[in-house]
């Protein structure tokens, strides 16, 4: 596989936009960011920042059932809408519950945790959205390493929201600029969302995801998965399971 | 496979960041515009423009090989390097030449033919570049049809360069709102192309395509290949031969 040159002594930021271009983006050591906005890694934040103990992120509902047969509690969702007979969607105020405090959830949703599975291989995975985004910057900034961006999209397609939260991320790390190189979806990620940052609802006005939401009626989730910090939780894949990264 | 809604009476326009992706944006009814601004479609648009009769993209060095055994002229280019023993690279300079005139050149480059052969089976495939791109524009605006923008983009990784020209259609085209509806990706390269206009050589500053052509002494092509509206030609695939569109 061939890999893009990087300056000597500079990581590499790079926006992976679809899980299915993960194997071109792969670098052994880069640290993966799954980012699934709308609404996979805002619900799985929240969840952490509500108590949960761990989640379990699970591609098919095949193995959602299985774990809910088990006893377990189980988040699924296809095409933003929960699906019955399961604990929660993916909206990030189903978890804002005491139900699920030092529990373990599984989760299973269209495209945010079939990204998670893309990068089951990676050095490391962890969970990415505006509301532990101070927080994942910080620590992203601290580690010698590269960073994979990797955006969930819809079904293999680009979604907006989440090259703009990727570009707001390779924002932050490019003020380091002796650290930190960008390849070139980080840099046009990183344009986007400074064209976007005084009014993100702008950009997102006429964008399918938006629209797919608004038309289910959640435009509360839109507002509070765009919000900033609501938490300082970095969740991180550990053996299949997610868990809260110790910093 | 699903497929984005689209309001009714409207033409979707979209944006394929890579051909690794064209499955999930395939339309059956979709006419699809293969970018390779460096250099690819630039070089096609190029030749068509200094009188070549018809060009035979092939993926393959071995079947470009096999061309040249036969007596066709052959451009061949992987990594931005013409490649010994062909007759070009995929320097549009290359083919301001009286040796191409009323002849057939086969053309194999490191991404473009890559992203015709993904095309293969669209229900028509047309050659972009910002050197055909009002003649393009104006004739995508007059068929009935969805439009697909393909990026033909780097070894299956995003390029800036053809997501500006992608934004530079995407743009063009929805001013007719009553007609074409953008999808995310082309909503996207729109904001790009707004924000990039005045200066696109400050956008690419930076971007791995430009710095690599750089490094090999290809600026002057890469200025060329910025330039608008040297040709009126719209290249057709037809029956695996690009020839001039009859508009």
């Amino acid at each position: 596989m061939s890999v893009p040159v990087v300056p000597s002594g500079k990581l590499l930021v790079e926006v992976c936009l679809s899980p299915q271009l993960y194997a071109s983006y792969h670098r052994e050591h880069s640290i993966v960011v799954v980012i699934d906005i709308f609404r996979a890694t805002s619900a799985i934040c929240t969840a952490f920042q509500y108590g949960v103990d761990k989640m379990i992120p699970v591609a098919g509902l095949e193995e959602a059932s299985a774990y809910k047969a088990k006893g377990y509690l189980v988040g699924a969702e296809r095409n933003g809408v929960a699906i019955d007979g399961f604990d929660f969607g993916n909206s990030p105020f189903s978890y804002m519950s005491d139900a699920i405090l030092g529990k373990t959830v599984v989760i299973s949703t269209t495209n945010g945790t079939q990204a998670i599975e893309a990068a089951r291989h990676a050095h490391q995975v962890v969970i990415g959205s505006f509301l532990n985004m101070t927080a994942l910057c910080s620590w992203l900034s601290k580690q010698e390493k590269d960073v994979m961006l990797l955006c969930s999209g819809w079904k293999n397609r680009f979604s907006m929201e989440d090259m703009l939260f990727a570009g707001a991320v390779s924002d932050r790390l490019s003020r380091d600029e002796k650290r930190f190189k960008l390849g070139d979806a980080a840099l046009a990620a990183k344009y986007m969302f400074q064209t976007a940052q005084k009014n993100p609802y702008r950009l997102l006005h006429g964008s399918s995801h938006k629209e797919r939401l608004s038309a289910l009626g959640l435009k509360e989730d839109i507002k509070y998965c765009l919000s900033l910090d609501k938490t300082e939780i970095i969740p991180v894949l550990e053996n299949g399971k997610l868990t809260r990264l110790l910093v």
